[in-house]
């Protein structure tokens, strides 16, 4: 995804970088000239362990928005991590740029010697505009650098466990919905296939679903109609919203989810692998009202951070893929506390990850010289 | 001092961290709502070493006056250092809030353990609003601390240096001025006798000089004319200025040298251990047109930082007096590389340090494994 801001309603020009980030822990502003470097580290909390997150490589408008994303991402990497049951905090690094012009070997080891300076506080991953080759750079001044490339021990793409993660999220929303954890004989609509959408409908497929698709790159529809010819492609992704479907998947940009498309929805679920898909906080309340159940994003699109922190011990990849399976598990109890606490599905998630922040976290009073 | 810039006329409301800071390495913002922390680690320059600069606690108007603060500070650190020889780098660090209502063990420490974030990087120390039992706190939770109790390894207070490294600079200045270098028979001026003009005054007597000085609190004044009732009160520090004197020496709040001080000045030598004694960049120029030398203030009053940087190997009173005795030499540099290329004094020391953090920041080139 690639808008500023985790709600794109909100004002995106903080005056003061300690009020934005009110709750983060720690903002690093990291700048070498020669190279061009200008990069910030967002650092939400380090109370379950290490913060980790992507790196974004972005030309963000001014210094505020790029400010914005790092706060509003790391967040949610926060929550992510804490759902998903990992060992890691929440961070979130953003460069400055444009990485098609702006990238270059210093560049990324500069980066690197300031993820460096922060000796494992932060743990960096690729993101929008950043690769495993990328990384492999990074790495090269930095000890604390996963998401890398297979023949460094790296996971390779992770829209591998992200698009099963997002498929195991929907079969316990189908469960919860429809008393069953199949999508077999439902219609899901999947918009945007990319590296997860993609992956997502050869899942949908095998479980017995039909799809329809859409996506703003004809690139990205040819690939899949050669892959699953029997996917049915709706052209305008605005069309997708409104469609007799079952189960409505954003898998693209953030912000999917507004007033106006709340209000077309035909689908019963809304799970899908974008992250913030809430154009702002009240459209989950507006989700519910309307007998909508949302799977929460950072619950149901965990599987890419399952899949890289894996790299911290050495890529298992059957280790990895059993610890995505149990976002299914995870998404069923979002649910079960939304409906016990009478809360929305997204913040019965963020109690979740906030209980287990301070739950876990506090551990660390007991003293283990 | 307490202004809130280097230079007060300059604009203090930067837009961007990275624009305010383009010079900088990092700039680290640190929170712990809790404990109600805010504090912003500037690291100018590491070309030399890890960035040593203290602590500010003072409750700043906003943000922006305390980034700006930091941003100010830790550039003067890293010339400072660098002119003074030390294999030190740049930082300063402001904690924004009045220390003596605001502060607190726990938020001395949840400060500490930032400071131990950057993993020695940054090394802290004493600074307006922090003491030696503050620094004993902050190094309960990291390592990188100095100024600390003398029951802690602590050096004591850094005024004892700071005076002394001004009064040889004093020395220097006055061997230039009037070929010898001592202040016997001369007339010095001292604005302000805090802990390190009432020690500065002390020299001068002991070398033969008449005092006339100023202090806009009376405690400060009347504990002097306990201590040297020879010396002259002068009840306005304005009037100060104007005085019949040799030497006018700056030892209160930065700022103290604008355009109209210096159309009123009558001494011929400007020596003394305020920080950020110009009011903007270009007071350096119109001293050295009304005939006046300017000892540049990071030169003559780094006294303070030989001291408490001497408790990095375990603090020995007379190896750090003897690096501050070179203050005299440094000056001298100074004087002579101003003069060679045609440069103010204030430049000369700029061109010094910056010639000295580049040619042996370099030697980094030569890997040692």
């Amino acid at each position: 995804m690639t808008t500023a801001s985790a709600y794109p309603g909100e004002p995106r020009v903080p005056s003061s970088v300690f009020d934005a980030g009110a709750e983060h822990e720690q903002v690093v502003f990291c700048s070498d000239p020669a190279s061009g470097l200008r990069a910030i580290i967002a650092i939400f909390s380090t109370a379950l362990g290490p913060a980790l997150g992507g790196t974004r490589f972005h030309p963000y408008p001014d210094e505020s928005a790029a400010l914005a994303d790092a706060l509003a991402l790391s967040r949610a990497m926060a929550y992510k991590a804490a759902c998903a049951g990992l060992d890691l905090g929440g961070g979130k690094a953003v460069i400055i740029g444009d990485p098609t012009k702006d990238s270059s070997e210093a560049l990324l080891r500069a980066y690197g010697r300031f993820v460096a300076s922060l000796h494992g506080r932060y743990i960096t991953a690729c993101d929008v505009g950043t690769y495993v080759e990328d990384m492999d750079i990074v790495a090269r001044e930095a000890r604390w650098v996963v998401g890398r490339s297979p023949a460094h021990g790296g996971s390779g793409d992770s829209g591998v466990l992200t698009a099963y993660g997002v498929f195991e999220g929907m079969r316990a929303s189908a469960a919860r919905v429809w008393g069953s954890p199949t999508l077999a004989g439902r219609t899901v609509a999947v918009s945007g296939v990319g590296k997860v959408g993609a992956r997502l409908v050869g899942h949908l497929i095998e479980d017995g679903a039909s799809v329809l698709a859409t996506d703003v790159n004809p690139a990205a529809l040819a690939r899949l109609r050669t892959l699953h010819p029997q996917v049915e492609i709706v052209d305008d992704p605005d069309e997708l919203v409104g469609a007799a479907a079952d189960v409505y998947s954003p898998c693209a940009l953030g912000g999917a989810l507004t007033e106006d498309t709340v209000g077309r929805l035909r689908a019963k679920v809304v799970c899908g692998g974008a992250n913030n898909q809430l154009a702002h906080a009240g459209v989950d309340k507006l989700l519910a009202e309307a007998g909508i159940l949302y799977a929460p994003d950072f619950v149901v699109n965990a599987g890419g951070l399952i899949q890289v922190a894996d790299e911290i011990e050495g890529y298992r990849e059957d280790r990895a893929k059993a610890s995505a399976a149990r976002i299914f598990r995870t998404t069923r109890s979002v649910f079960e506390l939304a409906e016990a606490e009478g809360q929305t599905p997204g913040a019965a998630a963020v109690t979740l990850a906030e209980r287990r922040m301070t739950g876990i976290g506090r551990l660390r009073r007991i003293l283990l010289p």
